[in-house]
């Protein structure tokens, strides 16, 4: 009898992650089976352990899946829940991992059928490095993940991904769409701009050679985010435009008013710079509390992999697998094809 | 018989970093004597073994001192050279960690007698944290560090402070204080600005409650130099105003036109972050290379120790150390104030 099924739709940096952290669990009862647009990318991620299968399609990998994880920059989901709509089986949970918030549960609102459920999330973790390789199954250990449910969702699919996020170790963080991109504007979008600027104009500078021989682990620090995937950033600054740039006018602001501290200079600096140290040092060494959710209780199993599939989740999940998806690709049609007699239906 | 004694001014950070690399060397044929402005720092750092001797006072830290190394804010270091003309030994090498270079020569010429060798000096190594507790041996390993000789400096003086350098595990980078000011200006100062004001951004926003429950590694680490020193902060900004205002403006200019491009979106904004992250994954695969100084051989020597003592200044620092120096706290009027004999001045 087939297992429950989890997908992941793209297996870069984050969706290799969840798949290492996933297949890393102790006696899972569950699937784990991925997808990419880039072949060579399911492929690496299968054998770096993170996938029990690479699919060649998103019929395939759609295919009896109970939760589906879109790990692709936020226009690619767009065009992957148009597409998946006929794929999806009846109660999938599907959960995203994307930088904005607001468009896609517009998206999943309009493409996705009414059986589906969305619950959308955001990992507050990433790295310098893109692509499967550089994947890690504690990349998301103590992280924030953001967690916003799609008004259609049901308790259960909320539970689900609360499950599923608090499998991989982080924390979720209930939020409203449109705060948290708003938020993330400042946190996380407007970071990668100053990172991108800072690198771009020591680069482009006559003094580079000299000035790049003298940067050490500040400049390295602070450029870091020039080094995340461009089409993600891309993708960041389409959907969430006039967040992004409401930061960005309000840092340049921000340096203009220290511009004209320094060239007062005396008492006003020192006065600045502590009591930003201070701040920030509280902020590190007190970081904030992160709440559950309001109105969901916490899953209550003790076991781990009860808590990734809590309440009647999992027996439907284990339903869901067993049943012959519409695909020409699922394993029913292909063992005919084979002439594989089918298992026993039991339970 | 004295060992060839190095004297370390200022022990938090980088002073006491230094202590604990100089100390765990096998087989050292010399003594690390230090001191603080804070006498409880200098404890701490004897405490944790970087120092041989924690010294009360400024002479009695300089008394009878081969290699002087000043690792303090720059505006404390103006007014250690001011104090120490008059207890510094004859050809004694003196050297400091300071964050800007131009000033420092400056007041080397003018304080420091004709005797003593100034050889400037600028690791690019730090943390979040300062102060003796955050120190480690390694904290400079593969770091480049700036070598700026005053004028009067001998090429003795110069290779000990090559030789001091390398035994810490940095690479020397041999460079024009003004140049120095100016580049580190782009790639150190104006970093901490920009942590500073993202921080204070955020932190002074009416949303910094959610925002920072949201932030993840990337604010992180671009916040990170808003913990830094805000007295070596200051001094930096007192002493390279000019130099980082310029690259304040330049970066601002940088900010500006990314603004207009995401304003504009489409391939442009993916153009600049696509060539951007290739800019930088060939800066860190493939870092600039660091030069030896010019005209300056490396230090011939194989042993370690005889690296950081090379020509004839071991011998020159053992006879410092024997010398009855001009302070009344030294070990010799000490001695014979407790009736203690004189150690035999052999070889």
């Amino acid at each position: 009898m087939a297992q429950p099924r989890i997908a992941i739709i793209g297996t870069g940096l984050i969706g290799t992650s969840i798949g290492l952290a996933l297949m890393s669990r102790k006696s899972r009862n569950y699937e784990v089976v991925g997808a990419d647009r880039d072949r060579g990318n399911a492929r690496q991620a299968k054998k770096m352990g993170a996938l029990d299968r690479d699919a060649g399609s998103l019929e395939e990998v759609l295919s009896g899946a109970g939760i589906v994880i879109l790990a692709v920059p936020v226009q690619a989901a767009r065009q992957i829940l148009q597409e998946s709509s006929r794929y999806l089986t009846e109660g999938a949970v599907v959960t995203d991992t994307c930088s904005t918030k607001a468009d896609i549960l517009r998206w999943a609102e309009e493409f996705l059928p009414e059986h589906v459920h969305f619950v959308g999330g955001h990992p507050m973790a990433g790295k310098e490095k893109s692509g499967p390789a550089a994947a890690s199954a504690d990349l998301f250990k103590d992280a924030t993940w953001a967690v916003t449910p799609s008004p259609r969702a049901n308790e259960d699919a909320v539970r689900a991904v609360l499950g599923l996020v608090e499998s991989l170790g982080a924390i979720p963080l209930y939020i409203d769409a449109a705060e948290h991109d708003q938020y993330v504007a400042a946190v996380s979008h407007l970071p990668i701009l100053v990172s991108v600027a800072l690198f771009r104009m020591v680069r482009d500078s006559a003094g580079w050679e000299d000035a790049s021989l003298l940067s050490g682990p500040g400049f390295r620090d602070l450029t870091r985010l020039a080094s995340g995937d461009p089409t993600m950033a891309r993708d960041i600054l389409a959907t969430n435009r006039e967040a992004v740039l409401h930061w960005l006018h309000r840092f340049q602001d921000e340096l203009t008013t220290i511009g004209k501290a320094i060239e007062l200079g005396g008492q006003p600096v020192m006065d600045l710079l502590s009591s930003t140290q201070l701040d920030r040092d509280t902020f590190v060494l007190h970081p904030p509390f992160r709440r559950r959710p309001e109105g969901v209780a916490p899953p209550s199993a003790q076991d781990a992999i009860g808590r990734l599939f809590v309440g009647g989740l999992y027996d439907r999940m284990k339903d869901m697998s067993n049943r012959p998806a519409a695909s020409p690709r699922d394993n029913a049609e292909l063992r005919r094809k084979l002439g594989v007699p089918d298992e026993p239906a039991e339970r």
